[in-house]
């Protein structure tokens, strides 16, 4: 054919790269995930799925050999490899530079500070003395976060008091590695701002949702987000400073803390992201279309709210081991529900799927969409 | 696994199945498809395509038994051979009773009448003397349409005086086959109703939307229609009589004539219709996921429109065999259009995709539409 579809290479083949294959479907483009295994999220909906370990250098050249693009559905990809890739003229969409800020969240906030841009007070350590001293300049609880490979809660520990501290730090600093301690923000609420963003700078923004965390998971999402108009704009404005300083290319997710006075940078994510997935349901363009029209270097569509109030709660894995998809009868029964499923086989705690509820008012879509995730996670 | 996804199959693999088969992720169902060949616009895009011809029975048992439900994107398909089916015990739905109506005009034509539902006036006949005389009784111009087969203008014939009979007889009666004669309508609007429907005959009406028809082939839809409430509720009435009367289960569109003063029934499918693609990006519900709730017997959505003012634009392919995704960038620009491409190779006449775009009037929904199916179609 002399005029081939383009290819979108996902390294990684969880539900952000099954939702991607569903926006692909649309555009007309191929859509290739390197996937860990063959019953991953996505490799059991596309057909050019690769099995094989994007930390191998080979197994990643090989793959992006196929690819007009390559981009990440995960952060555990090696910048190396990446930086090498680029080097060698491939296109990778963000690049190894953008990724730095998602992998390392040291970096990203001594970068943040830098810039100018407001994030909690913190000091990155190795020394648990260091850390109670900086608890006793800011005062308690601190926040102690692993830089590197934490998600969904994992690496992260609150803690309230210097025993607290003292039990936390040995998992903390495993291996000896520094420490990111943050001060415990006294939150108001936790809000998060989507950015799809293309290789000029141009960008589209989503309105700003408010998130509820549970054991450090995002569990539900409510647009819009219950805060002042002047925090609104203050988030997307400190968004798009971030996404601009990290030059990210595709989505960018923003996670922000609202105290009540003041409006600070939590940490980002550069790639489509848990607190973007309502706008599948609930916006003019989904951030799984955007972020294919971003890599691809195509024009962005807005990103607005098409509905009054939007809550997405998502499913996750209860003790009884059964898939939420036996469960569709009752969740569908509900209605303007929205069920996405992520095709995973059912552990305690993992992100099944979710929920995207529409309604005129948020007390309606909250009601609906946890009434749902409840049932298809068997928890009602 | 104890508890297997269920599985769809779909008889043909065109643009249907294919937007069928992103519902489908969403719902973690295994969608197959049954595709003439391995570059179909379904086959291309799911991880299990069946390439082999559906009019031989030993082919679609073989399908059929992959699948806890078979349903169909073409009534090309053998009736017997579903009966068979059915009766084997597989799940077939729409019914081979069901699907008669869509492959056989002069039967749905007679079985409407016959239900007391209103048609334009017609007769059957391998006679061109008889459609004359029809002709002189109720005045001319006639539609001769061959009963089975035709699609997309294919098929039928507009003829304005016995002269023009005669020309056209020839073909309309090929190989001496009956033709439905019926009376030139004097049309005020095209309009339709879609249905999904499940075993239990319980359904999910979409609101009543206007087409616009050029060359026989479903150009240019328009939701809400523009037509008096009054005749909105005629509509709506008339299509679950027609629903309930074929017995259809999943998605069936039921196209009508409104004269000024009547609203007649013109022909039906028993499948996700071109008239239902606005759903995607303009109902709460798609009718590509109701088909596959409506089929699996789980409940419906509902399918009322979510903007104030929807239109959707068929993306026909010109003459410089250039494909509609290389001119992305340029349609992409257009504020709030979903662009749904098809990947098929171009050729002139053939849909490549539809455009649907949403807008707080008809008017501003209908001008980004037009713009950027032309920009697509290389006709701007």
């Amino acid at each position: 054919m002399n005029d081939p579809r383009p290819t979108v290479g996902v390294v990684g083949a969880g539900q952000l790269a099954r939702m991607c294959a569903q926006a692909a479907i649309a555009l007309d483009v191929e859509l290739r995930v390197l996937a860990a295994r063959p019953d991953d999220s996505a490799a059991i909906v596309v057909p050019l799925a690769e099995i094989g370990d994007p930390a191998d250098p080979a197994t990643l050249q090989r793959f992006a050999a196929c690819c007009d693009v390559l981009t990440l559905d995960h952060e555990l990809v090696d910048r190396e490899a990446l930086t090498a890739l680029a080097a060698a003229g491939r296109v990778v969409r963000p690049s190894a530079d953008a990724l730095r800020f998602a992998q390392d969240k040291a970096f990203q906030r001594r970068a943040f500070r830098h810039a100018g841009l407001p994030v909690p007070a913190f000091i990155v350590t190795d020394r648990v003395d260091a850390a109670r001293a900086f608890a006793e300049d800011h005062d308690w609880p601190l926040v102690c976060k692993r830089p590197r490979g934490g998600y969904d809660g994992r690496g992260v520990w609150h803690v309230a008091d210097p025993t607290a501290l003292t039990a936390a730090w040995g998992d903390a600093s495993a291996g000896g590695s520094p420490v990111l301690v943050e001060q415990g923000v006294n939150l108001e609420r936790e809000i998060a701002v989507l950015i799809a963003r293309r290789p000029d700078g141009s960008h589209a923004a989503a309105p700003v949702i408010e998130t509820i965390q549970r054991d450090g998971m995002l569990r539900e999402l409510v647009v819009p987000a219950q805060v002042p108009t002047a925090v609104e704009r203050q988030a997307r404005d400190l968004a798009v400073r971030v996404a601009d300083l990290v030059d990210v290319v595709g989505v960018c997710a923003i996670e922000l803390f609202w105290t009540g006075t003041q409006v600070l940078i939590n940490e980002i994510a550069t790639r489509p992201h848990n607190s973007g997935h309502w706008t599948i349901d609930g916006a003019s363009t989904s951030q799984f279309e955007n972020h294919l029209r971003a890599v691809l270097d195509l024009p962005l569509g807005s990103m607005r709210a098409t509905q009054p109030a939007v809550c997405s709660v998502n499913v996750v894995g209860g003790h009884d081991g059964v898939p939420p998809r036996t469960r569709l009868p009752d969740a569908l029964a509900i209605p303007d529900v929205h069920v996405h499923l992520y095709g995973k086989s059912t552990r305690p705690g993992r992100k099944l799927g979710h929920v995207t509820a529409t309604a005129d008012d948020v007390a309606t879509a909250r009601h609906r969409a946890r009434a749902a995730a409840a049932v298809l996670a068997g928890s009602d």
